[in-house]
């Protein structure tokens, strides 16, 4: 009897799959239960697609930091580091480099700390600090996000870091690509997931055409950055798994 | 010269078209201008389709509370009124009628003012009283909107009631489909726009069944309300601008 009833609830548990939803900017995070929840950070242009370059390419970690100030401090007190952010599209001052995936090969960044500022994504990280576990996300690793998501098997928030807030489309799109693929695998009653699979179905799988329609791809195209969201938006060319660990985004393994 | 000046400054003035903007949800609203802004409240699901209804059919006008205790206060303050709204699908304890637009035929409402209270539209309409107009709008009063806001010519926020703050697909599902509509009368930089564009490209016009995929049509023909559903989907059978004039809705003439 003891028996019976295990398998049947055992069964059971197996058909209430996990529970996937997408927060559409940081000021709606209060609206979604981030504990014991797989939390992936979307910030596509630039910082996650930056971030899943440098890892893919042999940096030993990459510490995101919110200020300039403390990514100089924090690199002074690393051995081996580079630092590196962007204010306004351009290297901010007192930091050596800018928040560009093409600015690290292998040849560069292999073996070295990476010390990361940015405006956007750094800040929703430290807002998830009781997710279950954290990861980054952007086209360079999609498929390597979706296969990590789904065999974790917990819920997953896909988080959008948006632009001071303001909705934006390559976030979104970005999760809705991740939605679409892994839909089969889990509960979702969500709106905004419905929405965000609805921008990857009229993409029809080229995001860099689609996202031309979109207010940073303006402003990224005036600071000459073109080449870099053709970069950003191309899938699979990173497929590494970025995973926070003691505040340190190193390769999931 | 002064004519020729005038002549280029006012040529520059009509090359420069008013801004559309859509808020996904009151949280959002903060980022926003409202001031000198056509605002429309968009609760597609129910009350703003509702409020098209008993306008159009009649109704002298509608005053939107956010409290029960308040609808009650001032329908007995009002002469000739019926106090409507509802709490989990239910009429409140307390008021007369519900919030489906079928509730409001002109052989019921015509030459009465409803007193209505509603969670959300009701408390987002009260948190931009700044705009320069107040309207609603939903799918019954949809080309009536758009012709409005085309021949006014000046700012617009399509501002999306939600659900408790969160994304709801049918708010944003209509200001997608007033967006395509008047796209060409308004400068769109701004991301949620394109987004609602996108989901209405996915409905492909048809509105209910898009929307059968989203978290409110789970909840409300959950309380057999599918009827009303389909109602709030069809477009302009209640052509009518609702306008908002000392805290009382009205029909724009």
């Amino acid at each position: 009897m003891q028996s019976y009833f295990f398998r049947l609830s055992f069964s059971l548990m197996n058909l209430q799959k996990p529970i996937l939803e997408v927060c559409l900017s940081p000021a709606l995070l209060h609206l979604f239960n981030t504990k014991d929840t797989i939390t992936v950070i979307i910030d596509v242009f630039r910082a996650t697609s930056t971030i899943a370059a440098a890892l893919d390419n042999g940096a030993l970690k990459i510490i995101p930091v919110a200020s300039v100030a403390e990514c100089i401090a924090i690199g002074h007190a690393t051995e081996n580091s580079i630092t590196a952010g962007e204010r306004d599209g351009k290297v901010a001052d007192g930091l050596e480099y800018g928040n560009s995936p093409s600015e690290y090969p292998s040849s560069f960044i292999k073996g070295k700390n990476l010390i990361l500022t940015t405006t956007n994504g750094t800040r929703l990280l430290h807002m998830v600090k009781d997710a279950a576990e954290i990861i980054t996300g952007s086209f360079p690793n999609l498929d390597a996000v979706c296969e990590f998501i789904v065999a974790q098997n917990k819920n997953v928030l896909l988080a959008c870091a948006s632009w001071k807030d303001r909705f934006n489309l390559e976030d979104a799109l970005f999760a809705g690509a991740v939605a679409a693929k892994v839909a089969g695998h889990f509960t979702i009653n969500c709106d905004s997931t419905m929405a965000c699979i609805s921008l990857n179905s009229d993409a029809k799988g080229d995001y860099f055409d689609y996202l031309k329609r979109g207010a940073h791809y303006k402003r990224l195209s005036g600071y000459g950055l073109e080449s870099d969201m053709i970069y950003c938006t191309t899938p699979n060319i990173h497929p590494v798994v970025p995973i926070l660990r003691s505040n340190e985004l190193v390769v999931y393994s």
